[in-house]
């Protein structure tokens, strides 16, 4: 796709060496472990062309809205609420991270010690490889760990326009009244880039939009509930992934379209593996495109992933914003209301979580959890330790894995994942 | 001091072999690192009597203090306001870290990549070490660090009492009202262990007491300008250490003591080393006892530290809290004023520090500024990056130092240390 599309990523100021040397690697990755698994659902072809023009022609579509008037806004993490964004029709996407990049730029700016997932956002923008950075006409950066919160201090010096949201480190009056005063703020920069007021009407609207993606994602997790399993995690997590990039009328409309098919699977008693398949529920830290090594390794040793506990999964959507408010101050009310669900282990103490880590492992009659923590990431890493405590106290098997976005650790990985998935069944 | 104090460590829990064996450490390393420099103020005498009863008569006045009814709360963070302890005439205690202790059974609660601070006072805590935290009717964690604030779930059901205390990302209006709240919150903590009503009289006597601490620590600094410099940076660091543990009103004695004595070797232009040794400027992590072993690097490679940009100096130190409010309220909020400009690297942005280091540089004619992180805090450790780069664009030298509280890197660090100081002068 190179040819079709170079003259809009050297506009975007892409390198376009570098660039090419990273899709070649990202096409190689994609048809090693997606394009090689077996028994796919049809409808996966859509995500796989979307895959197959993540850089090309959704880059287009967000230029040709930039050209039409529309704003893009770029974001890190589910606390920037898409509903205050799509009220003023302008587009979020997530940033690029998930593999490793420029790596020795990055380390001139930021600690080693530095969590793969933030040194691969930098290393996208150093290296100049990301179309979804440089299409953005503002980017949100969210305090949420300390590892994001001190380095957007570096990122926002080498973007033009960079929006800080403080956010509460628990969720008390104040914690909620600080999260509520971050979101009208963004409210407001928001209608400064798009010079659109958002009203009830509007912001009625985004919570809509946003909502039905949402409810497609319920829909396709409830149906991995089925035993045997009608879809991959490697297909399910794909699906999640592609959740921050795309269109969202499309995206739910693709969504809905897997789940009439594995509907059909369910009432066959087909299963994308066999019934005896171990069911492995991951819990932890999100997992941005590429970063697809430990499902493809969990699901290479012929378990099957049924559950994400993840920003990028059920932590991220498994609560709807209530639309019934007849008011911005009502919508807002409840916008604020829906992220002080999101359980991500930055806040303290953490409950929810726990609770909803073995809600997940029953309903999703999952045989084991395993909990994926980046290294070097304080805040999951922490409470992992606490997690596969509570989930032994309740004879959960459970396994702790640290990594990052390097492939040295595979095999060892993958020892490790083949003698706990013997012992869970 | 063993077979004195035996029955009362055993009264505390302690593990009295264990116990044993780290005062046997400390002490040879107090002998090495501060017995062995030359040239001390006499009134240095007062502090090492202090050193050598740390765990001894100190604890022995903190239970008698209990006996007489009165409370000891426990602390891991500047950010505690000491005035409200006071003034409910309770006693506030820097809590034991600064050591490896422990270690096995700190990493089955704890990550490995967790910094050495937070791994040491679980070290203490649970190898049974620390009189002070044994000692303590309360404890307060500050949700400062993802590390701290994640460890707390765990430290909080080690203990008996524990109060956690929730602290801002961002100084802005919200961020000052949660810090507001939770020192009202922290108030009425105190008013219930203590059972007295804090009333204006009672916070401006706590105010009182401890500016007065502050005063000649401010004294202390000031004499350090000179050159020669009249005291080391050993010692000085070290009566910064001790203002965490002793008597409020007879350390400001014996501050002023040593600062007497300091004023007629400045007199006599009499330094504690010579002239022409590289004047260093500390900055970065909280250094606590006994963790000694970058400033003796330093020291013993022919420098002189100055000033330490650290908690444990003067940024923990510099501020004083205004006295004038004629209300509980209004000294509420000097309170809070006083403590929002505290500039740890947590807050985003964190400008004032940036600015301090340069004025404290200037300030005490350092010829140098020598970084320390603790390895995994990645506040400090993100933040040197941009610090380093200010200060070198100022043409300040300045060297990044990243390390533990083990001693293998010592020869390492020397060498690093050394080569920065021949560059320096």
């Amino acid at each position: 796709m190179s040819e079709q599309y170079e003259r809009m990523w050297e506009g975007l100021g892409l390198d376009l060496g570098a660039h090419d040397a990273l899709l070649e690697v990202l096409g190689k990755g994609y048809q090693d472990i997606y394009l090689a698994q077996k028994n796919r659902p049809e409808a996966m072809a859509y995500f796989d062309f979307v895959m197959s023009e993540v850089h090309g022609l959704r880059i287009r579509e967000l230029l040709d809205e930039k050209a039409a008037g529309r704003k893009v806004i770029g974001s890190f993490c589910v606390f920037v609420p898409e509903e205050i964004v799509r009220a003023a029709d302008a587009t979020l996407v997530g940033l690029c991270t998930g593999a490793d990049f420029a790596m020795e730029e990055v380390e001139k700016l930021l600690p080693r010690n530095t969590c793969s997932l933030i040194k691969s956002a930098f290393g996208f923008k150093l290296g100049k490889v990301c179309p979804y950075i440089e299409a953005s006409d503002m980017l949100v950066g969210e305090n949420t760990c300390d590892g994001k919160k001190k380095s957007f201090e570096t990122l926002k010096d080498l973007v033009s326009k960079f929006h800080i949201m403080d956010i509460p480190q628990m969720k008390s009056v104040e914690g909620r009244a600080l999260l509520k005063a971050e979101y009208l703020r963004f409210k407001e920069a928001v209608e400064k880039l798009t010079g659109i007021t958002i009203d009830a009407g509007r912001l009625k609207k985004g919570i809509e939009i946003v909502n039905n993606k949402r409810k497609a994602i319920h829909r396709l997790a409830s149906l991995r509930k089925a035993n045997p399993v009608p879809i991959s995690g490697l297909d399910a997590l794909l699906v999640n992934q592609v959740y921050f990039y795309d269109d969202p009328a499309r995206f739910t409309d693709s969504v809905n379209k897997i789940c009439d098919e594995l509907e059909v699977r369910i009432e066959k008693n087909e299963g994308v593996v066999p019934e005896t398949s171990p069911r492995i529920l991951l819990s932890g830290c999100p997992m941005a495109v590429p970063n697809w090594k430990l499902p493809w390794i969990i699901e290479t040793c012929g378990a099957v992933i049924v559950g994400e506990e993840s920003c990028v999964g059920e932590r991220g959507t498994r609560n709807l914003t209530d639309d019934t408010g007849g008011t911005v101050d009502e919508l807002m009310e409840a916008i604020v209301d829906r992220y002080c669900k999101v359980d991500c282990a930055i806040f303290t103490p953490n409950p929810d979580r726990f609770e909803h880590i073995v809600e997940m492992f029953e309903q999703y009659q999952a045989d084991g959890v395993i909990h994926y923590s980046l290294q070097f990431c304080q805040p999951y890493l922490m409470e992992s330790m606490p997690v596969e405590k509570a989930l032994e106290a309740k004879n959960i098997p459970t396994l702790r894995i640290e990594t990052d976005y390097s492939l040295e650790d595979v095999g060892q990985l993958k020892t490790r994942v083949e003698a706990f998935l013997e012992m869970v069944k």
